[in-house]
């Protein structure tokens, strides 16, 4: 197994001013392909930053992927200080140049000398074909080891690192086998579930690792597993023993296994069962809502929402009484309910949901939220205590309701 | 100014099972006392690679923040190492152990010896106390250099730094000026503004920068400026001169200043001008309600919105006339148009929104939507194109939509 850097430039990383997504998505891709990034390092655009940092990587790794600092703008220095540090000359990269000169035509935009000169690379290096930007991937070879240049946009690199890079390593490195599976608890401390698994993790066979990955929908216990490319047949059958093994000894807090989106589940869950389903919001906004589309496919079951941001909105078109707003205020588990049994009616589903509370602290009044569930035969509330910012707690209040209502459902249809 | 280094420990951040979020917000922190942030490494959870990195980082940097690793659990060593580095040996915090003991108390939680154990602190640190949570931070200083290790849960890590921290960086160093401002352009490419811009970054004034930072919503035109202290009153003054220059010269594609969220522009328009909206969604699902309440205050102008997933709900609650949708397709101008016009009437608002529109490419037809605007006396609509994946087009046509909206409330306003 190769060691393998990513090195991510950019003041825009350093000031807080933009999420290091980058480092997540290409970790993603090495994984994929049997390979693990051993250290991400964020650094400025200036000429001395990237050469000391490229020269501490290259002593340490066997790849080096460097990623940013290729635009046509003046902040963007990496591909100079790329030259200087393999003491090469520039060369237009004939490829490149006409690979753009078609793109502006096609596009009808003026092709400037800026963009012109994205085509200018470094002697020393293998020109690697960027189909999605104006700056060519570069690819370098340094003593035995690889160094790799990609633009910082999210999409064009991580397109260069699974085309270009990951069939250059796999010629040099083959691959070990990697995998990994989880199962997801909630309602339980971090340390409690430690002391549930203490003796398990005491006897891991060998490549075998536990982590503990807090989130805002509970938490998630990820076992992984690394052996030699060889060994996959038994190591991905260790890896499922012991991940049955684990979902055992937490039986009563698993409420998910896998790590595909809490909404995959609720997908998964309505279309095998043909239900429909749907919402209405009101602290939660519309992020409820927002959350269940971004599952392709969730046309098939989900109708619709109504975010009742205002008072009147609950009233006339969820039908929730007046009266009993009066009685027991907006944020109720009575108006909770009804909310749920009035999105039902009104879009004709076989579930419906709702939201009501408040997201944040307001004077005396602490953040918390009542969650409705209606179906055909019966309707209840719940309620949630919301402790962080009001962002975070708008997340946690639509985990804790579509958590909630996958529960709910399974028990109605056991 | 310090150089000031942060290691984000944990294997988590190198196999993409989360987003280094925290790099993100320490950055934020340091920036707001005049620090700033020259490296982010992420490394894993070994004791050779924390050895390794700490050595490194100290060797380049006069302070250096650790973060993860501090959890009970057998996956965290960054305690167990930081004793081995500081060559010194255990000790009882008493302050943490009575800290513990009332706060299990208080929540009637059983204090587990895992728990205790958190209290442990290698005799070479200064505790720094952790009020959010059971690992105490602690200081060690090395040779004139600081060193902090702060757990890695973010509330913890962000308060620990801020309180913990700065205070004691402010005491060795003193902060320089720092300020930035943040000019928004859209509808442009970045090459064509580099080029509008060359000839104002070339006379720029000393320690002023400017970054190129293309967001969902935009291209944002980050200029900063940094300088000794002493320096703050010009400084300020040439960072305002240079940012009326910029806005000037790109003056007909700013659709925004500032760095606060397009939706807080959206609540200022609308609360300044008496104006309220309702908002009707289809392909964006409840993304655009959702983004619009995450802004404290959103229920003074937004009323609510209507997710008209299914057919059915576009015409039963929001009034599009069958025929309509007949004649020219669900995905249409006209049908954008009746759902601002229905939503606008549902909830008696001054102005309503819709969208409809593919959110992926489906076989033959490719990704598109339609944006709808209704006021008192005229309905718009506008087609955009969407040419990323389904979650980033559902992104970028929400703030397609409200970018839309603020453009042409103001026209109407004018």
């Amino acid at each position: 197994m190769p060691g393998i850097s990513l090195i991510t430039i950019g003041n825009e990383l350093l000031r807080g001013r933009i999420v290091n997504t980058n480092a997540t998505e290409a970790a993603k891709i090495l994984r994929k392909y049997g390979f693990s990034l051993n250290r991400v390092v964020s650094i400025s655009d200036t000429r001395e930053a990237i050469l000391h940092t490229v020269e501490q990587e290259l002593a340490d790794h066997e790849i080096v992927i460097l990623s940013g600092g290729l635009g046509p703008t003046r902040d963007d220095i990496t591909k100079h200080t790329l030259l200087e540090w393999s003491n090469s000359e520039w060369v237009w990269d004939k490829g490149t140049l006409e690979f753009l000169e078609k793109r502006y035509e096609r596009r009808k935009r003026a092709f400037t000398e800026l963009t012109r000169q994205q085509a200018k690379v470094p002697s020393a290096c293998e020109v690697i074909h960027n189909p999605n930007g104006t700056a060519p991937g570069m690819m370098f070879r340094h003593k035995g080891r690889m160094l790799f240049s990609f633009p910082g946009v999210p999409f064009e690199m991580l397109y260069l690192l699974e085309h270009g890079a990951v069939p250059k390593i796999r010629e040099a490195f083959p691959a070990s086998f990697y995998k990994s599976g989880v199962i997801r608890v909630a309602d339980i401390p971090e340390s409690a579930v430690a002391e549930r698994l203490d003796e398990l993790e005491h006897d891991f066979p060998g490549g075998m690792s536990l982590a503990y990955l807090p989130r805002h929908d509970g938490l998630w216990l990820e076992l992984s597993i690394q052996r030699p490319a060889e060994e996959e047949a038994i190591a991905q059958q260790i890896l499922e023993e012991e991940l049955a093994k684990m979902a055992n000894i937490m039986q009563d807090k698993v409420y998910a296994k896998g790590d595909h989106p809490i909404t995959e589940e609720m997908r998964r869950l309505f279309t095998q069962n043909n239900l429909t389903l749907g919402v209405a919001e009101s602290l939660t906004g519309g992020n409820v809502s927002a959350k269940l589309v971004e599952v392709s496919g969730a046309s098939n079951y989900y109708k619709g929402s109504v975010t009742a941001y205002a008072v009147s909105a609950k009233e006339k078109i969820l039908g929730v009484p007046a009266e009993l707003i009066e009685k027991y205020g907006v944020v109720s588990a009575e108006v909770a309910k009804e909310m749920a049994i009035g999105v039902r009616k009104l879009l004709q589903t076989d579930i419906g949901l709702g939201t009501t509370g408040f997201a944040q602290d307001s004077g005396e009044v602490k953040a918390h939220a009542f969650l409705g569930f209606a179906d055909q035969s019966h309707a209840d509330s719940k309620e949630v205590r919301l402790v962080y910012d009001r962002k975070v707690n708008i997340e946690r209040c639509s985990n804790y309701l579509i958590q909630w209502c996958l529960k709910k459902v399974r028990e109605t249809l056991d």
